[in-house]
């Protein structure tokens, strides 16, 4: 059987439902926010209620692991059930992780959330690139096999980033320009777009970053009425910005937890990104 | 009540047991050799038979969460009963998780693995530094009001990390050692030995990095029979490898399931290290 590659997922998704990324962040301030206890039943009610309100509509949901981790056993008991409703109801479930390991520890990871069997199945996951893009090639070619797909780390909008992600090798080019040229290289060879994505925020401003042979999905925090506008979007991507994934949580989970809220918002959310999207 | 630091816990378990690090990989290959399942419950024989053993002898025991992950919620719950193990038996849980991320996103990792309440709460846990080690400070501070520790990686010894780890910023300064210093800043206000250790491999060789004013553990995967000797030692850490607490796992594991061949492997290798770490 063959399986259909992330990049064809991916665009199917974009095309029939636009190109909207909303974030599953059950912060503890949320939780309250919405009249929810922080512990794993808020967790679970918070988590479900933005798939039963989005699932069906957005192209992209996106959990944090880090708020299922912190209630340990149970908290990931519960992301496995949300995974399972992204799925169910038709979006492309992103986990978010930025795992990043070597050898048989990257193995496992990758067996962990890029594989039809595991509970902790996602459509795609992040990844973290400190060892070295190539140290993730393990992850990368299971998801390939798996239809799935991977974003690595490239260039963050905290002010902490460049310290690592403008660094430059010897050869003079900037660390962040490795990773993405990187993930180009993998990506050449697809049929469409390949399947190893990017982050990289829409609020970096110019860094002399170039995205134009990536071929692949840039997943974009920070875009939208709080963050960067459609001039941001062209400073720092270019033509690629046709690639961008624009990812947003607050704006989003802020309307809820009312279903017409939420709904409201991802609409309102969504008619942004594609009029920044869509400009020059 | 004043909370003992994870630099005086770390400095007195070593100065009982010796500096030795047992990683917990429960990696399938393994398993098979123990004629264990690969699954949770051969998860669970493997993981706690490692801690009956070493849990009253060995300084520190080092889970590898991947392989935990990779079993999904069940996985984790094993995980919980290895942490709680291991603080039963009086080592030092050091979980190996390489989280990095920014804002609440990394409160929440703190939150999941370095406070009292978590049930995945460990002694310590490793962090991931590609958004910059600033952004990894609400953990490192969470740490230090919880008697707890981090390791940051620096230096590690596959091919690839140099990709990122060797790259240069604009004053000349190699990215791994920038992260050395942002560690060290951290504990030069320490009383004895700071919470912020850094992970560098024992075989990266000479790499210019100064680890001097470090003042924290030096996590150093790598040393013994199959790797780095002394004199290795000296060249990639200089007067600093008495900080150095080397971390083994296959040399071990491979000398169980019986209990007392884990033991007898541990003992040796521990001889081993303690030389190696004297020279000079």
């Amino acid at each position: 059987m063959t399986v259909q590659s992330y990049g064809d997922r991916l665009t199917a998704a974009v095309t029939a439902r636009g190109p909207l990324c909303v974030g599953i962040d059950p912060h503890p301030a949320i939780l309250k926010a919405w009249g929810l206890s922080a512990d794993a039943s808020g967790l679970e009610r918070f988590s479900r209620t933005v798939v039963e309100a989005l699932g069906d509509r957005v192209a992209v949901l996106k959990p944090q692991s880090a708020f299922f981790e912190a209630y340990g056993s149970t908290g990931i008991a519960v992301l496995e059930r949300v995974l399972d409703d992204i799925r169910g109801a038709g979006a492309i479930a992103l986990l978010d992780v930025k795992r990043g390991d070597i050898g048989s520890t990257m193995d496992a990871y990758a067996a962990a959330y890029l594989t039809d069997w595991s509970p902790l199945a996602a459509d795609a996951i992040t990844l973290s690139p400190y060892l070295g893009f190539g140290s993730l090639r393990g992850a990368i070619d299971v998801a390939a096999q798996n239809g799935r797909g991977v974003y690595v780390l490239a260039l963050t909008s905290n002010p902490e980033g460049p310290q690592v992600q403008h660094a430059r090798s010897a050869d003079g080019a900037m660390v962040a320009q490795t990773i993405i040229d990187s993930a180009a290289a993998v990506n050449s060879g697809a049929d469409g777009l390949g399947h190893v994505g990017i982050v990289a925020g829409a609020t970096i401003g110019r860094t002399g970053a170039d995205f134009a042979g990536l071929n692949g999905s840039i997943l974009a925090p920070g875009l939208g009425a709080q963050g960067a506008g459609p001039q941001d979007l062209v400073d720092v991507f270019g033509a690629a910005r046709t690639l961008a994934l624009p990812s947003t949580s607050r704006e989003v989970l802020s309307a809820g937890p009312s279903i017409e809220g939420l709904r409201g918002a991802a609409a309102r959310t969504l008619g942004e990104m594609e009029a920044a999207l869509s400009v020059g």
